[in-house]
């Protein structure tokens, strides 16, 4: 068992997260309040909607400003704010003041619709006090302040009681899954072992009855409860939740030391790992149920891969980790924050991506022109700003404020080091630090001191492991280096970020003949802006021959590689095909959408 | 102007369309009727449905029956049949008893809803009344018989009066087109102008006038009435109406010497050419509409591409052969003939593809197994012996009978080989014979007697441009050979029919680094069941080798490439790929999905 080191014991310094951690402070947060505020988010805790009044409040709200606190939480755990605290606080007392006396807590379900609470499994409202109870948590952790957490407790009490005792829901187990993970922080916060229980209890009931109505719109695989929870094997329906759930199950394999609920976790991290992920770490491959389908179905500019989806799969990823030593876990969280979370930001902080497909070819955009309504739905283009469903922006400033929580961990004999970000640490006596112009630099310099007869291990990238070297002796488990150096000894380890082609399986169609070139873990795309339109029209060579160049605009490290691009043709079809050469700019992928409306592609024809 | 020489005056010898002859006279045309039977599209025409029975009458019924009877007419005009040929007397007799007696004729809206006639655009009655029309046209001229053509004069008669006279219909023109064509086939059989003008009325009134509700599912580009006619350059809409249309265009160009509509036909023509066709020549790309969309969509997988659209694709580039010398237009003639019209029936002649898709991929459907009633649509796989909307059969029967049409042409100067088919033909004195293997042995030979000082022109197919040998000194324009032989001189023509690799423009994002091969103007096709699933596992080398193999099951001539196949990989990402030798059995792609569900694709990874 290996025990993630939390961001609280970690201080990021200065490069790539701390700039991003900094602008999630100075702008994207006050960006999504001033936002939910204009949407009538934050009144909406008021409990003052009335028929007829604009901005009747939705039964997701709740969840939206939930992780707006819990954000909050996280950057003033580090960085006091007195302005963002007594903004938290004013919502609190609110939620205390509003709370029903029973300890339920919903704004749309008390002000819109009292007599429905609980009717409807798809209404969102186990969700809802998922998040809240979260941002209770991290608020508690944050000030020591504990209004928050015991208004939670209390409406956690009152869940436990309509759910588990009474049983007097229209629903046993909740549709769109979360609150399981966020039982078992409530958990190790108030070491109230019942919330534990509850959070087994759902998984445990989970897929053991029918819940939902024949002729509704989505189905029992929609929801994960297609089957028991143990017996699910694969990576199934609405993906956010499908990944909050694993992230549940997988806390719950943890603390109950339940083998059976590891191997379902195990098999269904698998087939996400060899069948369902995007190379930028995006997953839920169509917009019909923002559902995971079926294997190797990856359409690029069809991908729905919602921001909310990739976060949620770190979360997945970072409890499997703790569970067992595999450098798949934290490739994956590094694939993830570096292109499918991080792209869901615009660079200037305020806007929004709520899916993230990895083609646009606006010349296809409007292809159905002869039908009305019956238009293909591609991705918007462009962030924006805030949505109806609003779920991803507050969700990627509480990710980045708790980012720190990804790059240490340690169990009796050994401290890991999981993520390559420039920071300080101090955990158990241990001291440990590391600096590096990581992602754009692979060279990286480790110390670790008063190890007290630990050794220090270093995740070695998928992308490097047969090409990297360490200044110190080390052997080479689970694709970790376990390092032989003296305590405090400085250790240099370089890994090979030069751009790489990637190749996806041959059974994905919609990359075959083509490539995508990484450099380091970041995917890189082209843009039509910088390159022209129809970027189909390049072809990467064989052997890449490229230069790295500093983008002032977007602050990024952009490739620019020698590459070939196909002669125009007039005719459709030919016997023959040329290519002149021309260079293609690649930006990194997270960085796309930024300068206006463009064709965009991650995966490029390749030789 | 080039006179094409009608089929009447070609006799197909033995080879590959004379055995498609045979299946379509001894098999199919049954095989239809049999389906018609069943289904009650026969017992129809007595007129004798009531409400509670079964078989309800559809209001394109007619149009189903008249290509059918059509059909008998050219089978029976080469080759006398004393049942068919009572078999069509006795629906004849019906349509003359039971037309009323103002001329009207339609089954749906005399014995279902008889107060709904002409009242909806969308509704087909032109459309059915224009496919009598040509039927009645074949029957008069395969039997001397003026019975069905009469009552179709008086139904024409009676739509002249109400469309054009009166003005008294709820609508203007055809919504779905096809009587243009069939009033100057009527004009033709008996001389009468009015006929003609009528066709020409549709035609200069259509798109000058708002047609259809705002609120009607499709639009105007839908049913090529957002632009007069002679304005529109590019092919939009539903395809199958849009080339009926087409081809009346250029009918109508013909008869008045119409400059601005050859124009449009043109450019039109050039859009199909450069931009919207599948190197079938299936035509139609999105199953939304049937229709037309955007340049460079071509979705192999999704492909809508309907054997119709393809039989009326023929249609309009046969028309503009005769009014413009261009090789481009047998050129498409022949892929349609050879792919995607011969794709829609099945090698045993019972079965039909109303959809021709260029790639199947069993893996992929079922994808959005997470909700209800929202699976992507997918054409289906297996070929069906009869549709609700059965369109596409007796389309196939009419145009086997009469492929005769399209080998020769004829003007003051020249004689024109248009196609290669065995064949003897016989016109203005001038007497005709063609032999050879083709398509699958490209040595031709041809001798042309009593030419009265006409030159023999041989159109010289694209794919064989570059290398090809004739016997006698020739001259190349607009890519027909023009040859010096003398009168009655035996001429040997050698076209290049190996294998060949076919790239398509570059900005077709769905076949990027893929090609298509082609032997001749047989588009060739890998399927499952002969070389696995997973057919994108395969690369085509840049340099071919390859044999060609008789297959006794299918009467084909396959291909065996010297390919290579994608190592499987267990990981979905990879940064080195590899490839090891592997043969490919490549099949026509026309006889495709004969040997049960299988992948199957025209477009495969190249090299």
């Amino acid at each position: 068992m290996i025990n993630s080191v939390p961001f609280s014991k970690v201080i990021i310094g200065d490069g790539f997260w701390k700039d991003r951690q900094k602008l999630n402070h100075d702008v994207t947060i006050h960006a999504v309040r001033d936002r939910f505020t204009d949407t009538g988010r934050f009144e909406a805790f008021k409990f003052n909607w009335e028929e007829g009044k604009p901005n009747k409040p939705h039964f997701f709200w709740d969840s939206d400003v939930a992780k707006w606190l819990e954000s909050v939480a996280y950057i003033i755990e580090k960085e006091p704010d007195a302005l963002l605290e007594s903004q938290v606080d004013e919502v609190v007392d609110l939620i205390e003041k509003n709370q029903g006396e029973d300890g339920y807590f919903n704004i749309y379900f008390t002000v819109c619709e009292p007599d429905k609470r609980f009717s409807n499994r798809d209404w969102h409202e186990l969700y809802c006090a998922g998040h809240l109870t979260e941002a209770a948590v991290a608020y508690y952790n944050a000030t020591g302040k504990d209004k928050f957490l015991k208004c939670m407790c209390k409406y956690i009490d009152y869940i436990e009681k309509v759910f588990k005792i009474d049983n007097s829901a229209a629903f046993k187990t909740p549709g769109h899954e979360e609150i399981e993970l966020a039982l078992v922080k409530l958990y190790h916060c108030t070491g109230e072992k019942r919330y534990l229980e509850l959070s087994k209890y759902f998984i445990d009931k989970r897929g053991c009855q029918k819940e939902i109505p024949d002729d509704f719109w989505a189905n029992d695989i929609y929801y994960q409860s297609h089957k028991p929870c143990r017996e699910q094997l694969t990576a199934e329906g609405h993906s956010v939740r499908a990944c909050y759930l694993y992230s549940g199950m997988a806390d719950i394999a943890r603390e109950y030391n339940d083998a059976e609920l590891l191997n379902a976790c195990e098999h269904i991290f698998d087939d996400i790992y060899n069948h369902k992920m995007f190379v930028t770490a995006g997953i839920g491959q169509s917009h019909h149920g923002e559902a995971f389908t079926v294997p190797y179905d990856l359409q690029n500019d069809m991908a729905y891969t919602e921001t909310c989806a990739s976060i949620a799969l770190v979360y997945f990823a970072a409890r499997l980790q703790q569970l067992k030593l595999d450098s798949r876990y934290g490739d994956v969280i590094e694939r993830a924050i570096y292109n499918g979370i991080l792209s869901g930001v615009s660079i200037d902080g305020k806007s929004f991506f709520y899916e993230n497909p990895l083609e646009i070819l606006l010349s296809e955009h409007g292809r159905n022109v002869s039908v009305r309504n019956r238009d293909d739905r591609h991705p918007i283009t462009q962030r924006l700003e805030v949505f109806g469903c609003s779920c991803c922006p507050p969700n990627i400033t509480r990710f980045i404020a708790s980012i720190g929580d990804y790059i240490y961990g340690v169990d009796e004999k050994t401290v890991y080091v999981h993520q390559f970000i420039t920071s300080n640490a101090e955990f158990d006596g241990i001291r440990l630090m590391q600096k590096s112009g990581y992602p754009y630099d692979g060279n990286i310099v480790i110390k670790a001191e008063k190890l007290n007869g630990k050794k220090l291990a270093v995740r070695i990238p998928a992308y490097s492991k047969d090409n990297f070297s360490i200044s110190a002796d080390y052997e080479i488990k689970n694709g970790y280096a376990f390092i032989g150096a003296a305590d405090g000894e400085e250790i240099k380890i370089s890994l090979d970020v030069s751009p790489k082609k990637v190749y996806a399986n041959p059974l994905v169609d919609r990359d075959s003949g083509k490539c995508a070139i990484l450099a380091g873990p970041i995917v890189y795309c082209a843009e039509g802006c910088d390159n022209g339109s129809h970027l189909r029209m390049f072809r990467i060579p064989e052997k890449l021959e490229y230069k790295f160049e500093k983008n002032e605009k977007l602050g990024t490290v952009d490739v620019i590689l020698n590459a070939e691009k196909a002669e125009r043709t007039e005719t459709l079809y030919s016997f023959d095909k040329k290519y002149v050469p021309a260079d293609i700019r690649l930006i990194p992928y997270f960085a796309f959408a930024n300068r206006g409306e463009s064709d965009m592609a991650v995966w490029l024809i390749s030789k």
